[in-house]
């Protein structure tokens, strides 16, 4: 069964949860912002669906409500952050601030973030560059499902990246992918229907490609973009160690194994080298390169372009990156998100503890 | 039959050709450098398989010998290049210094070019920035043989990226990749050998998956990395397309279709709006982020962890990007280059042109 909520109804029961826990009324705003536009925008997995995950890890101790976030290294165009193990919700916007602030006067502005957690999509963090006519870069690094190349030993997360670009009158260029074949909330998704997973996306632990769903759950791996050699795996796998060592060795968060976990009944990894995950986040001033109008109006060519290429026999349209959220992000502003059963009695049992009606 | 060429042998031949087509000393020295890089590096495709193609394109008056490389629009950490038409090989590093110079004052130096021509392999513009303790970033747009995912029409090139990050005891980690399935010089391999190529490489006109090694030569297409939608093709789209945007949107370079093509025979596209080629280099000082020598004692830590990740059965060990390039370069300045018929013979002719020995 699926229940239909409203965008005000759930922003305002996930904002009261926040406070719930201690945010500021400012945190528990942005924290919400985050979370709840990744539910808008058919990113379920990101969404609403993981505030008990987040809950559980402020009552394990590792999320701090109220962090003292603060810059503790910089240059003209860069700085490094430390999270003080806020809620990554929070810790990202505040971090991608400062990269915009910095592009304001170097022409471009690079963020290292470290002591953080999960910070919801990338493509949220990347995209506050837009209003100011720049380019926004966002990637984290997550515990580790991944098994490199020629590995059965999970060393990387999913790793996202996201890339916005400003156009003029078309609507931004904002790419936001796992830098797996697939994201784990995808493989979720197939987990909750029982459903297969098509080859390429999981191997068990002994090494052999499976569909099962759940191999994750006896040991195996997802599977870095181009699942195997042959179709380019280790680019993936390069793609996602890049997205590790810019989040976590340039930051000091822990990295590649020793990256922390989300499900707060997993222990943490012995011998952590850093703390808490790590984020990196970049900012462009469009006309650090070039006039800001002209650049736009190469934009929408660009975009114009192609998305009139010829289309394969049997499909529609070829799609710009960013066409399919913000097409689903018109419809649910409208028409309220969906949340299935399982997310929904999640959010019933949090709503008895912090006393909230959804 | 295969030659085997020293690397002094092979450098001064190249040299002696760019000086014949009017390149200076020190321009001729710098191409043939990165040109070379290739081969020693095992990328054989790029090296100087490809001396016949830029003489070629010389003579149709598409590369200038004797630019005026120059900065057209800057800010504290970016530039834009206008490459006046002359060889990538010569622009790129020219470039690249640009943006290590930019990063030693402003942290981080980014920049983007317009008006040039291939550069070689993206690996050697990148690693430039080791030696400064930085980490560098290379990209280039490229004539248009890959389709978006959806589409049929050849839209992109195979707008490569490398990344080169410093570490202290161990060597480099240094990526390098196409951002498709399979890079352009792995078909021509297969299509030397009259080879099948792996479904999910390549696809006919029609958009069919086929092992047609020669697929491209009826209209076929390549593919982004991830071959199809269900395989994350979407993802290898959004990166190609961020390199084609990085390098030529943002410097005022020829994008998407309106690429120029490598081979000096395919007549321009109409209407282009650019002018050349683009690349994007970015170089960031390890220490605009966290204390050098703390940064590299982690990305030891990292590298040596992912070396020693399980292995698969029936795999030897978990490589590191950039491990076989390096191993082969080892081999190939001792042992030297081995150089296939077809381009020893193509070699053989610019010899007699030029008034060269090999």
């Amino acid at each position: 069964m699926e229940h239909i909520i409203s965008y005000n109804e759930i922003f305002k029961f996930t904002y009261n949860t926040f406070i719930g826990i201690g945010c500021s009324h400012e945190d528990a705003t942005t924290a919400t912002t985050v979370l709840v536009a990744a539910d808008v925008r058919g990113i379920d997995s990101h969404g609403v669906a993981r505030l008990p995950g987040y809950i559980r890890l402020w009552e394990a101790g590792r999320i701090n409500p109220t962090p003292n976030i603060r810059i503790i290294h910089e240059s003209p165009s860069t700085a490094t952050i430390d999270g003080d193990a806020g809620l990554g919700l929070v810790v990202a916007p505040y971090a991608m601030q400062v990269a915009i602030n910095k592009a304001k006067i170097a022409g471009t502005g690079w963020v290292s973030v470290g002591n953080s957690n999960h910070f919801g999509i990338a493509g949220y963090h990347a995209m506050m560059a837009l209003q100011h006519d720049m380019t926004g870069i966002a990637m984290t690094n997550a515990s580790a499902l991944v098994a490199p190349t020629f590995s059965v030993e999970r060393m990387l997360g999913t790793n996202p990246i996201a890339v916005a670009i400003p156009a003029g009158q078309q609507p931004p260029f904002v790419a936001d992918f796992a830098t797996t074949t697939a994201s784990n909330g995808k493989l979720e998704l197939l987990q909750r229907k029982n459903g297969d997973a098509p080859l390429g996306w999981v191997q068990d632990k002994e090494g052999n490609d499976v569909t099962d769903a759940h191999a994750l759950k006896t040991g195996g791996v997802m599977l870095p973009l181009g699942s195997d050699r042959e179709h380019g795996s280790h680019k993936g796998y390069a793609l996602g160690s890049i997205v590790d060592i810019f989040s976590a060795v340039f930051s000091g968060a822990s990295y590649g194994p020793w990256a922390p976990p989300f499900p707060a009944y997993v222990p943490m990894p012995e011998n952590m080298p850093g703390k808490g995950l790590g984020h990196f986040f970049g900012a462009m001033r469009i006309d650090a390169f070039r006039p800001a109008e002209e650049f736009k109006h190469h934009m929408d060519n660009w975009i114009n372009r192609f998305r009139n290429a010829t289309p394969a026999p049997g499909c529609d349209r070829v799609l710009i990156p960013g066409d399919p959220e913000r097409e689903m992000e018109a419809v649910r502003m409208k028409e309220g998100i969906p949340i299935n059963d399982t997310v929904y009695n999640d959010l019933l049992e949090i709503g008895k503890r912090f006393g909230l009606q959804l």
